[in-house]
């Protein structure tokens, strides 16, 4: 069961970082909850909410594209109604450079009264470093 | 009560800094769980487990040393038994560089048999950017 619940997690985050990839931001932002908090390398602090991501990432609409990504070593941690994604990333555009990134999703479930969905409450995007 | 666990959570995580900003690492050991998972800036990838963040975090012991530090803004979402820290942090030495960072602290507390002790289940620290 919980191995299942983290099977769909990471097939939500996939799907949503295929959208990504091609540019289109609403694949994070429909699985992001109302009090998502995020960080990035690029922002000089915590974005609060999704009014302010949402305000963040159609800045960004059309502007990021890869031709190939990849998620490495996912691991999901099930505590109750929360769950924590954490893997390393890789994406490339053309022969050019991989970019390498840290990522941790932490979703919540939400009451079943409200369709039991999970939704992304914090995200933390960085470089990878090392090697 | 649940803003009393945030500020609890909060004071478990200054202790743990003013030990790591004096060069002393197991103020932060002694709250990960066996399953922590870690990200920083300088590893090639993500860690697993206490003993592999003990084995670094050893290799670092009196090499850290930081005059002040400050916990910039913090945040705690709770979801039953994980709470979901998430703050930016500025530390320097002397009249030197600040350095800014964002983290994200996952805590999980254990089950009331193992006396409901709160222990970190996912650090990700990175650099701020922007600015």
């Amino acid at each position: 069961m919980k191995e299942d619940i983290g099977q769909t997690l990471i097939g939500l985050e996939q799907a949503a970082l295929d959208r990504w990839c091609r540019g289109d931001p609403s694949g994070f932002l429909e699985i992001s909850a109302p009090d998502v908090v995020y960080f990035d390398p690029f922002l000089p602090r915590r974005l609060d909410g999704l009014d302010a991501l949402t305000a963040y990432y159609e800045s960004l609409r059309g502007t990021v594209r890869a031709d190939g990504w990849e998620m490495l070593n996912p691991d999901v941690k099930m505590i109750g109604d929360a769950a924590v994604l954490t893997f390393n990333f890789a994406s490339w555009a053309g022969s050019g450079d991989r970019y390498r990134w840290n990522c941790t999703e932490v979703y919540r479930r939400s009451p079943a009264a409200q369709g039991s969905a999970w939704r992304i409450v914090q995200t933390h995007w960085s470089f990878t470093g090392g090697e």
